[in-house]
């Protein structure tokens, strides 16, 4: 006898897991689709090299790396950006530019689980690429409102920053040289707090001025909002710049469509990755701000370099579906409750299984979801327990005395008509 | 620089494919719920161990199987049979019994590619356990039939065999010791033909007699419609059984719900796999017999006897994603040829972006997919190409003198009321 187990940082998914998350999938699907983003899938497996052409370093313990029959150097997708940047490479031409596309699927990082964290799960990716302008970044962020909006959800703030802005303000204090490991510390402030931010940027800059400095720059939104905040920000930046300018602008697309409520402008929002050169955001539900962010990402103007010689500029976001779910799971959204597998179930005694079976096909006819209960003559006790197990509200009977319909909620006897009109 | 090459035998998706992909799957997946079948998950990697429990032998060298980081030996699901045993040995508890699932994902299998067959492909299983009967069976094949409708499939039969029956016969003839043998023989019929099986079994069973025997038990069928076929069946195993009765049985449910005539009853089938046990089918699109089968499966009792000690009596069936998109391209289905990314591209000049947001913001609202085209003040030519390759139907032009739609196929302009009519 083999153990039915999985391995460690894995997990198989049940239905009362698999019907929300599916529903939330077809969800986001279709506002994606409903601003022409279209949907694209690349191989699980992929070179080694053309993964870890860029951020090798880090990533490279906690990727699952083989060599296949054949000898190659192969490895499992860890993120879906890299297969993006080399599928633009590949397939610009065909797809042509701008391009829009959105992939959810699963990525593998060998990293060590920890509660909530696996070694397989889902990532939600959207993307534009090839256009550099206000237009594009607005969009993205328009998704976005549009994604938490069709999921119900309805207390966010997406906590945007600028990443070309704070590098004039390094390069203001001659910290161009710097600025990586300033980015990384700063994006670290939520976790270790602003004590020991500013410890580590004297240790980083080397002087209490040059980090009164930067934490002066990366507080600067606190309990502004989004416009003054940004004119705070241009004043510590010599004044307008192009990158302020781009902001502005951004924030009149968004104020005409009247989403621009959700948005504020929070410079402590650096994202840790290099590639990033423009707007960067994080995405926050204000009940639940221990969760951290549920939807990250920013403008990239290289991405492709590793493939392709022209540049290829984009702005994109990610989404963690397993974090997303968890969230809407707090905040006890109705998608997550209803994971019913059927409206109705039908059980037969013998005899009467070609009845159930046309009366099944008449009521799916209707839009109804409709299970048989396969094991005629059941006790009813059994009926009763797969109904509960399956959230199924309706069951109707048939024996040889007739048929009957029972609400299974208040197990009062109903009327089709009346069932029907319930579930409808 | 990396050359963005992708693995031999894999491939990327793009949204030409993959918009046709996800409408087929969402079709199946409507059709699998409305039967009360719920979706689960599971891990892409498993221990080699579970996954090669049963049927090592010739999969093993066509597996992708390595030593993960934490060195345990771990390989990468070949099919989502074996996990789904697995799954229902850990979690039956949970799930109850009778349990119906579907499983729509990748799995990968390191075979050489030929031409349509790719070490990377997407299966469609869907089965019930916990049941063993008719009404399960009848189920699984209205489960069939309702899939072909849904996707717009006129022309097409589901051959039906029962190895209980072939068995049966082969005992009459004492040659059950050969079994194995016999049906991996016959179910080459299709690709080698009537001589050489007859060749084969000649070898196999050792005298002239049983070849002709068992030649005319899988011939039976040639010419007669189901029943009829069945008849002879009886004749030559000594009359009715309790293998027959099932097959009666299950005809007489499919014939109550108006569905029979897909079905003719082929005792040439046997489906290679040892562990089926009552009856397996495959399924032919009529106007395309070269293409083999799309959908296979059968009854086995005791899937999940590796991970669990009770027997858990199942029938399934699998759909091959790929070779059904063939056929679907093939067939010239509507569901391939619309692979529109947006139903309107809308294109603003400078200082317009605000007020197309805005337009486009409404027109999703009434239910249309719209595209911005994120390139303001691009030559017309660049948005034409654009809108073309997205096989959007319809322009609307933000520019200083107003507003503008054109349909792209007649390239006249419209109104906004004759556009959305059009759409709707």
């Amino acid at each position: 006898m083999i153990d039915p187990v999985v391995l460690k940082g894995f997990r198989d998914s049940l239905p009362k897991e698999e019907i929300p998350k599916k529903k939330i999938i077809r969800k986001l699907e279709d506002v994606f689709t409903s601003f022409g983003f279209s949907p694209i899938d690349t191989p699980v497996l992929e070179y080694t090299d053309v993964l870890l052409g860029k951020g090798g370093g880090e990533t490279d313990k906690q990727i699952f790396r083989f060599h296949d029959n054949g000898g190659r150097d192969v490895a499992m997708r860890f993120d879906l950006t890299v297969p993006f940047a080399r599928f633009v490479a590949a397939h610009h031409a065909e797809t042509g530019l701008p391009f829009r596309r959105y992939h959810i699927s699963k990525v593998w990082r060998g990293e060590n689980p920890q509660k909530g964290r696996y070694r397989e799960f889902i990532q939600c990716d959207f993307d534009i690429v090839g256009a550099d302008n206000a237009l594009s970044d607005a969009e993205i962020l328009s998704v976005m409102h549009a994604s938490f909006k069709a999921l119900g959800i309805e207390n966010f703030t997406f906590h945007i920053s600028h990443r070309g802005l704070f590098s004039l303000f390094l390069s203001e204090l001659s910290l161009d040289q710097k600025s990586v490991e300033i980015l990384r510390t700063v994006d670290k402030l939520r976790k270790i707090g602003e004590d020991e931010v500013r410890k580590q940027l004297v240790e980083i800059t080397g002087t209490e001025e040059n980090a009164t400095a930067i934490i002066s720059y990366i507080t600067a939104g606190d309990g502004k909002d989004f416009m003054e905040t940004v004119k705070k920000l241009e004043e510590l930046t010599g004044g307008a710049s192009e990158h302020s300018e781009r902001i502005r602008a951004i924030y009149s697309m968004l104020s005409s469509l009247g989403i621009e409520k959700e948005f504020v402008f929070d410079p402590s929002i650096t994202r840790g990755l290099d590639y990033y050169t423009g707007i960067v955001y994080e995405t926050f539900l204000n009940t639940l701000p221990g969760i951290g962010s549920v939807c990250s990402g920013g403008r990239y103007n290289n991405l492709a370099s590793l493939y392709m010689k022209e540049a290829t500029p984009g702005v994109g976001s990610s989404i963690g579906l397993d974090r997303l779910v968890a969230a809407l799971e707090e905040l006890g959204s109705p998608l997550l409750e209803n994971t019913s597998t059927s409206d109705i179930l039908i059980a037969p005694v013998t005899g009467k299984e070609a009845e159930a079976l046309k009366k099944a096909e008449e009521l799916r006819k209707k839009g109804f979801r409709v299970s048989m209960y396969l094991i005629p003559d059941a006790k009813m006790k059994k009926v009763y327990a797969f109904a509960e197990s399956g959230k199924i509200p309706y069951l109707l009977t048939f024996n040889d005395e007739g048929t009957q319909i029972k609400d299974l909620r208040t197990r009062e006897t109903v009327t089709e008509c009346e069932m029907e009109n319930n579930l409808a």
